[in-house]
């Protein structure tokens, strides 16, 4: 009856041009047996929550604010952090690696967050530029660099 | 493929003689469908998540420390928050409602942090008395109490 | 040029009819040389802060959200969390004594987690009960209580 | 007997060969009159301290952990958050502007969080690169950015 913890991965970013690559993350990382991790709202985290569900995967919002509601339609679970920002440390702390697709400022202090828990950070094309995180030059790239470190 | 996220029910607590109401809430909760969402480590805490496990359920740990490791061998979602004893809020605020098994200080912060957002609080016999928790005296009670203001 | 921290005790609750008590416990604090650390709002929180400035004493902030002007206008120092309810602990764990004077939930969560770090708690009349707390039946006997064990 | 809060600037960062860079700032903008926040630890922070203590300006330290006394020798008051690196939100929210001197991936999390409220961020050379950070070549010039936003 013990669990067995499936590999987690954290999927962190923003902005509606990165939807489509970061759907293909949370689809490939479902096909691959991994949770996938995000701040639970919209765009790019509604986007990797969607790709995973649709490949049958398991999906966890962690939310900065105080209502379970505002998690996007495809998380199955929702922690619900009330701290505001500093959910990204969670965010970030949850991955047992972090992919970043697109972000802004938001993005940065999660990938640098993850850096400083020792976290591998995969930086897929147009993901803000932080010294330590891994270049990815495409989702399936993003996927297998984020495996690898887990192994 | 949209999700439909089950009732999350957050059981807080502490004090090894409070394991078997615990276990016994876990296992009642899963039985009903909802998932355990508790602080994640050890006496009630892996009780909650070891009782919903053995009825087929699902368990989330929302941990105080930066280590997955420290999760108890029942959960099968684990987050990371780093924030130590803030991390309270979070099991407080991600149970559509909670239930106090046994506990100590800790235990009576969550409670009255779960009541400030208006969650719905029962108080296992045993459970630190806090006005606005409602009394329950067994774990079929206060599982029933829990979710019957979840309709 | 090393400083030399001056006692830090902080002041929480609610509840307007309990602003002169709040008063009159910054005030007396501030006399004994000790700085005023509230939750930063209004009510007791800028009763503690007034009575404070009234007797030239100093007075620290901590703010739950993110905009450092929602602090009330007796505050000397403004730190702003961002953490919501989370901040709770910040201003329980800052204070080498906790007093609480009046209040609901939220003292009710301040003075367990101050209790759960090993500070001393001092319930003047009207403030929850919890156990642990230590009653005063005055201002002058909640200061008396509190710095005694500072000592 | 209302207060004015002083302009307060949050200097952060890491490292002991910007040490003496950390200490001219905080010397220069205590002469300015700004109360100096930081961490409160070592390094950077305490050197950020002493500076401002030198010129008799007034020190606020932000502490990740549950003990006051961790807290450098130039603090003269003692923020205890116990929320780990999710205090680096409240160091970075706390400033009315933040100048970064030296720093690794923390201090890229509080730069960004920073620049995620809105604050002005100046970047000493020496910090790291982060997109949005204004940067400045001498701590004259740190300082004189940092203020010239307040205006």
């Amino acid at each position: 009856m013990l669990t067995t913890v499936a590999p987690q991965v954290s999927v962190i970013g923003s902005g509606a041009e990165w939807e489509d690559a970061a759907e293909e993350v949370g689809r490939l990382l479902a096909e691959r047996g991994c949770t996938v991790v995000t701040g639970g709202l919209g765009e790019v985290m509604a986007a990797a929550h969607r790709g995973a569900k649709a490949a049958g995967g398991t999906t966890i919002a962690i939310l900065p604010g105080e209502d379970r509601n505002a998690a996007n339609a495809w998380a199955d679970h929702v922690v619900v952090t009330g701290i505001g920002h500093a959910r990204n440390l969670a965010v970030a702390a949850s991955g047992n690696a972090v992919i970043a697709v697109g972000g802004s400022y938001g993005t940065i202090a999660e990938m640098a967050l993850a850096l400083r828990l020792g976290r591998t950070v995969i930086a897929l094309a147009g993901a803000p530029e932080v010294a330590g995180a891994v270049p990815a030059a495409s989702p399936a790239e993003a996927v297998e660099l984020a495996l690898r470190d887990l192994r």
